[in-house]
């Protein structure tokens, strides 16, 4: 149909969706706007650039403006979307830079807004200076100089994939490291417990301190931050990274009347349309549908933004694609420890009305006279009545997260556990035992 | 039913059928014969006992003839099975050791004589001292013994799983290592083309003389081996190791009456009954079935040996099981990388009646920005016309390998390239790139 894509948010599902809409229509004038002063940026290397082993921020841009001018798109950074009109069919734009305001007109809308970190006002002093998250690669660069400065005691609080990394960037940049979290584990809302005390424990092991089932009642301090107060303790710290989770950045889009859905995120169908004609959604911002339980769900992940940034991108270009859905699959490195999951815990699984059973298989990534082969824990949650396959989890040391991808394409394509018992799996004794752990595991599960 | 159940061969399949008959039926009396001095022994380590990565020669042993005893299953280890009777339902044993010979009378039979290295008459001085293969772990014995004083020069003849793992494990130990081999490139058999090409530079890489298209005329030598005559070169060796591939051990079975299947290995149904009624077969002397194609296969691998050992126990021991076939699922270490493949591929698609079509994706084992990422390649093999997943191949450095069980388990379900070009694989800098190398290997495929 060509005339004019506006795209608000140039990031991975906004430039995922631009490049293919691209690909897809020649002849498609494309616009996109991002706020912040980096387009199409892996927020996903942050960590590691405040770690250091990125040496330089631009490395995190998969894209350059220029780049993106080379292939017909005009992405603007720095600049502001400050409303949707959808009776006009266009958007208000600040030039941050050049202080400006305009409008420009769309016939089609990428509404790509993605999340932003919890900052509770719950926790008194939240607002203080000291107080960081992390979104945008300029709150990379400014974790980054805090770290070469001021920042000697670090608090985290809360243990996600995000507090996490950051935990062990900050160690690793030498500060001293306390992570509070209100879980009973690290990773509490994707792990089962079992599988998150192995990372507690790893967590432990490389001296970070970590304080579960602990609440942060206040951050305390005049001018900055210097301390948390946490359950019976007041932890001194330089610096409190906030790794609370995020949420999805609707308000423009609930301005602007664009339907939410039950998620509190915007709703989308497979298509990735918005319930407004022209209006897209993808990415963080954006519901999507779980394939295990059928439920709309709001999981913020780079992988999920790019898909279903380029299925938009493709049914914007003239195309029909439809985005078949995700399991939530994510892999996060932990110190030494590489941590994994797919589809649903067992919590989720039984919050879902199945009857959850769960198969843990203990091993080594390699045959049992392998010297030095890294320890691995795999656990595979099912469903009691038809054994089909729910969700697993993969904690081990090097080369072995990524074995959750089995996992995964079993739960895609629907995988029993008598299927998993007997997958035809790689082996060779530099890399697993006979029966490999997943076959392990599904027959634990399935023999209780 | 209990009674009596004689095992001909205890190493992985039989040991596995033993142990789990025994786990199905306290009462079975568990009889069984092994021709070498060790039973149930990683065949697979044996390379890396040459190697000297495993130290000594009874770590590759699983479960000794005492914990078996512990078991209740009497595993005689130096004792010849000579003669299968199926009228008076017996076998004739030789006591290697003492020399005695005895007949057992078994009520029900399990034929686990595996296979042996094929030593074609064909090739002039093939029986020459100093020309090895690897099968029983006295052979693993043997070879390291001659690493360590006169091999210097090593011809390996043939270049599949076990020609290379050995030619590893012998230039690791110093050795000159020449691999001739009549394929056009390593592991032919089994990958295609482009990714063979890759494997080959890694083995010249690592300082392995690599000769494809290569016939062996003959291997010359008086008094024992001093060279193998190989296209127009002679290359000299004081050692010559035969990685021709395996033949199924069915002479004892053949000779017995028991029937084979068009692959030449013995006919089973898939609960591992022979064609005679309380006769079992399991491992690499017996037929499985390709879930690809469909098709009877005779593959020679610890993965399926023990499977359908297990199989056979669970049956022998009054349950009811049934072996869901193969996809040959295989992984191997070549010097700095790991290559894997499952399914079929191209060359076997094709002639399995597929139109195949073949999409690949080089890149990294993490981020573009992570440093030192391993390379990788992934290629996936489809139907054309319907989409279906045939076939799969890995190749990469460390930590790539076992990605391969993503594609066996697609295949396994008989996922499509749609499935997989949009699978929900886990994702996190330090492992991969946003898009899976799976994800766009399949893409590819989808739309070359």
């Amino acid at each position: 149909m060509s005339g004019r894509l506006v795209v608000v948010g140039g990031d991975a599902a906004g430039m995922s969706a631009a490049s293919q809409a691209r690909r897809m229509d020649r002849d498609l004038e494309i616009v996109a706007f991002e706020r912040s002063g980096y387009g199409s940026y892996s927020a996903c290397g942050e960590p590691y650039y405040v770690a250091g082993i990125v040496d330089s921020i631009e490395r995190l841009v998969a894209r350059t403006p220029e780049r993106f001018a080379h292939m017909g798109i005009d992405l603007r950074t720095r600049h502001e979307v400050e409303a949707i009109d959808l009776d006009r069919r266009l958007v208000r734009v600040a030039d941050l830079e050049g202080g400006s305001r305009f409008e420009m007109p769309w016939d089609q809308l990428m509404v790509s807004t993605g999340a932003h970190p919890l900052r509770p006002a719950s926790i008194a002093g939240i607002d203080l200076p000291g107080v960081l998250a992390l979104r945008t690669l300029e709150d990379a660069v400014t974790l980054r100089a805090m770290t070469e400065h001021e920042a000697e005691r670090v608090v985290v609080v809360g243990a996600g994939y995000i507090g996490l990394e950051m935990a062990e960037a900050l160690a690793g940049r030498g500060a001293h490291v306390t992570i509070v979290t209100l879980g009973p584990h690290v990773l509490e809302k994707t792990l089962d417990p079992e599988m998150g005390r192995i990372v507690d424990d790893a967590v432990r092991d490389a001296g970070v301190e970590l304080l579960t089932d602990t609440t942060v009642d206040r951050i305390v301090g005049d001018v900055k931050a210097t301390g948390v107060a946490a359950g019976d303790a007041l932890v001194p710290a330089d610096l409190v990274f906030l790794g609370l989770g995020t949420a999805p950045d609707v308000a423009l889009a609930e301005a602007a009347g664009i339907p939410l859905g039950v998620t509190g995120a915007i709703a989308v169908d497979d298509r990735q349309r918005t319930r407004v004609e022209g209006v897209w959604s993808a990415g963080d911002c954006a519901e999507t549908v779980h394939r295990v339980n059928g439920q709309a769900v709001n999981i913020h992940l780079g992988t999920i933004a790019n898909k279903t940034g380029r299925i938009a991108g493709t049914n914007i270009g003239g195309g029909d694609a439809r985005f078949p859905g995700v399991l939530g699959t994510a892999i996060v490195k932990v110190f030494d420890l590489e941590v994994a999951c797919t589809g649903l815990n067992t919590a989720q699984s039984a919050a879902s009305g199945f009857d959850p059973v769960v198969g843990i298989a203990k091993g080594r990534a390699g045959a049992s006279y392998w010297p030095d082969a890294a320890g691995m824990v795999v656990s595979v949650i099912a469903d009691r009545v038809t054994g089909r396959v729910l969700g697993g989890q993969v904690v081990g040391g090097e080369g072995t997260g990524k074995r959750i991808d089995a996992l995964a394409t079993a739960i895609w394509k629907e995988a029993t556990l008598d299927d998993l018992a007997w997958a035809d799996l790689a082996y060779a004794p530099p890399f697993t035992g006979v029966w490999d752990l997943i076959n392990i595991a599904s027959r634990n599960a399935a023999d209780p």
